[in-house]
């Protein structure tokens, strides 16, 4: 029909700005080295799309322990590229939807994107996506296969796709394949040092600079230094819960020591 | 459509007052210090979601053995916080509601959340929300999953969150990752020592001092004292149970030393 | 709408008098001290639901060997109340519908109860109602949710509920943690002695005075005596199908050395 | 409705005649002395169901290895009873039902034998009807709980119910519980000796005089006479095959020495 | 209704020649004993069939390899009846159909056989009719038990049906309990030496008389004579491959070496 | 109908020219004889199919690890034959599709193909379109039924078909019975040798020369030579991005070395 047929000339141009701008609610802090290697790696992917003629087709997974900061280190690489088509496929969005209507919305997002001549999609917490449970285990096979064909299907002539994927359950995806079909991957770290930490804590501006001090020293004292491994969301999470007590120090190095410490460092 | 537009615009602001009261049906008895402890990390949460610029949701587990008092705190917490917009997601309210009823229900719960400044969430019994049964085992996926990403979907700019869930079957919820979605947990314990049984028994005040004295000493001399373990809900059955008996503190013994003695401590 | 509302103001009185009544068809023999113990702790729980202002909803399940009396039991127990509201939900009314129209009859029930001052619900044949075969095992999980949900739900204020529930197939009943959900059990034995014999074929009449002490005595000279265990619906069968033979007591005592020695002891 | 109500009223006489008989399409041939008990039994159970006070349902299966004659012998009893309702339940008729349609019919039958005041329903090929297959295993619960139900439930009050069911996988209906729903099981035995073969052979008329002894003979020379067990329709079967060749003994002992060699034994 | 009336009565001729002749495409070569027997066999159950009066019922099954030439061999017996029904049921002709669609189709022809006095049906590739694969195992429960239902279903008064199977997964027939519910079975077996071969190429006539001699030569000179075990469905395809090679013997040789040397034995 | 009629009748001749050549985007590099050798013997496939006359329908499957070019080569042989009518059957036209919906879109093809005297299907990446995941394992078998059953099906009279299907998972193939399905198998090998590399480099011509030659001496001095085993497809691209780094050599190196060498072998 006419109307169908005006869709499929028109591109979808469209950036989901806001959704990808509440995935980095709390900034990127530069708590290591690595934090910077991934956003300029990213870059490279941008650029690789943008000019290869024979790679049309870019792919990455983002993996890492939970609340390492995946999701905004995607959506932040996402929003540096200046493609005209920009769009987050997250189960946020989906709460509730049948598979079928699931397997839609996330085609519709790649036939979209196919429009445009540059675009990027990030496709955020697959486990989820995948509504996978380890008792069982139970996922959705059909969304399963939707990604396995979308993340190896070619944009046709003068079309290029730039896919970045995220999961804590890097494990869950290399047995159902998907890993594979992902051309490339980056390991997003936990804050694993006392100097991280540190940095967390100067940026949030949740401590005085001598409840900070006192708390790294208290850590380091503590012999914890070494084993120290926790998600920048959760840190942000501890720091800002340890703020509201009565004695700040005693509660943050409490909530370190309970569950900063190598706690989530399992993936 | 215009009236969807409204229904987006204005906030559903509603406190489900009654039925909450009706969780704390025979009130918050304190009968030992962990029920203080449990109101005033309550009102910490609450502080916390109200105030921080940095985490505006903030999700607590309750769990504890069977009928150790859990939907009553959770519900108590919750009718304290003077926030606009309270709601209890029971399974009570969904029986014989299909899956995709139910996950509509509490996604309507959310959705309506979001739209208040400031709201709190019960999800009470969260393995029986799940349909769930050892034998299998078998549960909703599709619950768990709609839970699993709502418990960690943040609301937008300038609104704030509080989740309370109950249950009395931790184990199960770790096993599916739903403890993980969490970020903090309480545990309520039973009624475990006679102090305590003594105090219910006060509060009652369905035997006389007398009787209630005899109760007690009977329990102790038989040795039982430190075996004792009852949940709250049980224990205030089994005292009007006994009151209707004719020898009050005998069938009270009894009941206590088939069912009160540490019966219910395995969660 | 309109007539909805009606329905929610008046109470939904009714007593399933036939049908209760043919449950115990062919009366309540006193073959044991048990059953006399039953009716009375029977007449207690119909006391406490009356009076009590902290336990406005007590459940109790009748358990025991297939075929010993549970139904006739729990009806004629539900019967001796004068509660306005007695209802029966058994599978035989149920016979072909789905799961959803099965949720759909209990709930109805129940919600008829809540509207009732003073309600007592039979719950017949549990394991039957939840489509239970051990081939698998399968079972209706959601009968089951349904059942585990409403056996604690307490009605609303001034509003008192009494569940009399039966299975013949506890051990699985516990597995699915439905034995935790009721506040009392109730066993109920097999005939267990030859007394117990004597007694029933004195009341059914079908022998002749000479032919019933023959077979008692028959029976205590084979040494069977100690191991009788036989339901007393099949007692009464087995008297009833000897009764045509022309040797009764031959007949009769064959049918018990094969079936009624224990035969259904097992649960 | 009006129409429903008269249902209600009308008695549904009806005695499916012709199915019957074609079950019993070689007549009942008297091979061995069982035979004669089994129908004679039969007489009772129909007896007791008649004038029986205590008893107004009775329930039998007669199960046997396959091909053995039970749905024959079952038939022949319902006939003989001169009871107004009798119907064949029999998958032969529900080719390609949904599980729902069986239920249906099932149910319907039933219903229409509890207005009659003395009814006979034949349950014919219980696995079958069952949809039972060992690999898995599968089979359709919906029907066993129908039938679980059925087996139980009692008419109302001056109507009365023989049940005949049939099966050559009482293991099967065993796990099942099903077995434990009838009041009486009959175990159809194969023709296991030559005098059954003999008296099979002379009945049937297929071979000359001369060559049935010889066949005869020439089974009992080969010591094949003690591990005859063959069911009496493929007897049937074979002495048609066999008379049939040019050389009717040879053929005749051969298929017997392959076949009717305790090959049905197990059931 | 009239039509549907009409439809009972007037007996549905019909026979499909086409579909059966296509199924013979190569003719049916005489490439050793068996095939002749097969054929003989076959006749004397289509006179079976026409003369008993005890047996209005026969069912045979063929089972064998891969490519062994059951289809054209259930084909050629089926056509070679003078039976004014014949019919083919062919996984082929339901590609894409429904459970329930194959269970209708199944059926209606089973249907149309019983109104026409003599009637064969050719049930092919039932393996591939029941859906089955061996991961899992899964299969279509309900094609099999219609199949298990009409295969032991006897034709009304007057009416004569003969049904031949195929398949090439006897086993998986058996633990069906398919194979039980056949009256005979016929084993088909791959062309297993190289009288057999020769005797193919040369109606084949796809090699000159030298290069077949040179052929069978080679293969019994490299001692391959003992191992042949080839279907002849398969043999042709070789034969036909190798014809148009430069070097048809060495080809063929090659051909028969890798797939030819009982490479289908295993049924 | 008229239109079906009109359907039946009219050849469906058609081409899928451009999906075909999007297969081939990077062309065909003759890195090693293989190559050559796959395309003669796919000419010779469909020059079989052309004349013979016992075998209308050929059936070939190529298969090798991921990324090997199977598709490229399916493709190629498709579009050198100069059938009438060429189609590709490809699970990335089906994206979201139900099972019923695959099923009929791949009959529809063969269907249309049957129409023409002449026709070719390539069935792309099977295991993709059998939703196939390891992990359970789940796939659908109503579209394995569809291809085992279409895959035999002989065209008739007068129309010949050729189908290439491709797949990286041949053992799950086979243990669904799919490879036996097929008559002829193709192995489609890695680029195993530092000869096939740097031919790839140079037709790519993405590197300078010296670069080109810098990377295979690096590549051999390493050591690394024995143990190259990289796909067609993922050379492509690892040469690609390569190329984009300020020292293209030591990247490739590093690339090859961390997947080139091996990596992708295990089929
Ligand atoms: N260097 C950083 N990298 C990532 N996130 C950062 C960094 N510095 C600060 N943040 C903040 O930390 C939070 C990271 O949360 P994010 O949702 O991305 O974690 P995640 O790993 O996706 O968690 P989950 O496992 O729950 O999906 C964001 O609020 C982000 O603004
Ligand atoms: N300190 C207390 N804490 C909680 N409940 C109390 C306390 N004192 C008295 N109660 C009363 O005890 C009952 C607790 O029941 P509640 O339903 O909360 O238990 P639960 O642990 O949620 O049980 P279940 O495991 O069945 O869900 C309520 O009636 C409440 O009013
Ligand atoms: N003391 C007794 N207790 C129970 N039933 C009795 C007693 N005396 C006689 N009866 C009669 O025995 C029968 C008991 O049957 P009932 O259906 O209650 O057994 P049941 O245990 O529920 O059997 P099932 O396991 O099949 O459900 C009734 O007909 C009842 O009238
Ligand atoms: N004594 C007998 N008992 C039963 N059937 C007999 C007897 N004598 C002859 N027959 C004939 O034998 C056949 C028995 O077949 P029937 O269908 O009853 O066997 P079945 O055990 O039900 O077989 P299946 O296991 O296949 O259901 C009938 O044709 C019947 O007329
Ligand atoms: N003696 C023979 N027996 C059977 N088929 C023969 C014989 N001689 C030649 N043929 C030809 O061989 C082919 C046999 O193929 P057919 O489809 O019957 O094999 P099949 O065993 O059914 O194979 P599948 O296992 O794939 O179903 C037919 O083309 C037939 O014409
Ligand atoms: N000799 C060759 N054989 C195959 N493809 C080649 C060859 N030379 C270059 N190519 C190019 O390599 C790519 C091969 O990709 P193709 O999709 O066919 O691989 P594949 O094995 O099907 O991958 P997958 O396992 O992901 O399905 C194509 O772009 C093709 O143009
Ligand atoms: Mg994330
Ligand atoms: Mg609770
Ligand atoms: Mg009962
Ligand atoms: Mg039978
Ligand atoms: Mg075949
Ligand atoms: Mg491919």
């Amino acid at each position: 029909d006419f109307l169908g047929a005006l869709e499929e000339v028109h591109p979808a141009f469209g950036v989901a700005e806001t959704e990808l701008q509440q995935c980095v609610a709390n900034g990127i802090i530069q708590y290591s080295k690595d934090i910077g290697r991934i956003l300029s790696d990213g870059k490279l992917f941008v650029k690789q799309v943008q000019d290869s003629k024979v790679t049309p087709l870019v792919s990455v997974l983002l993996h890492g322990p939970p609340r390492s900061g995946k999701t905004a280190l995607a959506a932040e690489i996402a929003m540096t590229s200046d493609f005209p088509f920009i769009k987050l496929i997250s189960p946020e969005t989906m709460v509730g939807f049948t598979e079928q209507a699931k397997m839609a919305t996330i085609n519709k997002v790649f036939n979209d994107a196919y429009k445009s001549p540059f675009s990027v999609i990030v496709i955020d917490a697959i486990e989820r996506l995948l509504d996978y449970v380890a008792v069982g285990p139970r996922f959705s096979n059909n969304v399963l296969q939707t990604l396995l064909v979308l993340l190896k299907k070619v944009p046709q002539k003068n079309h290029r796709l730039l896919i970045l994927g995220t999961t804590s359950s890097r494990r869950v995806l290399e047995e159902m394949e998907l890993t594979d079909a992902f051309n490339e991957e980056i390991y997003v770290r936990n804050v694993e040092d006392l100097q991280g930490v540190d940095m967390v804590l100067r940026t949030l501006a949740v401590f005085g600079d001598r409840e900070r001090d006192r708390s790294i020293q208290t850590l380091r004292s503590a012999g914890l230094e070494s084993r120290i491994g926790v998600g920048i969301k959760r840190l942000i999470m501890m720091a800002d819960m340890a703020s509201r007590d009565e004695d700040k120090v005693d509660k943050f190095v409490t909530l370190m020591a309970d569950q900063g410490v190598r706690a989530s460092l399992e993936e």
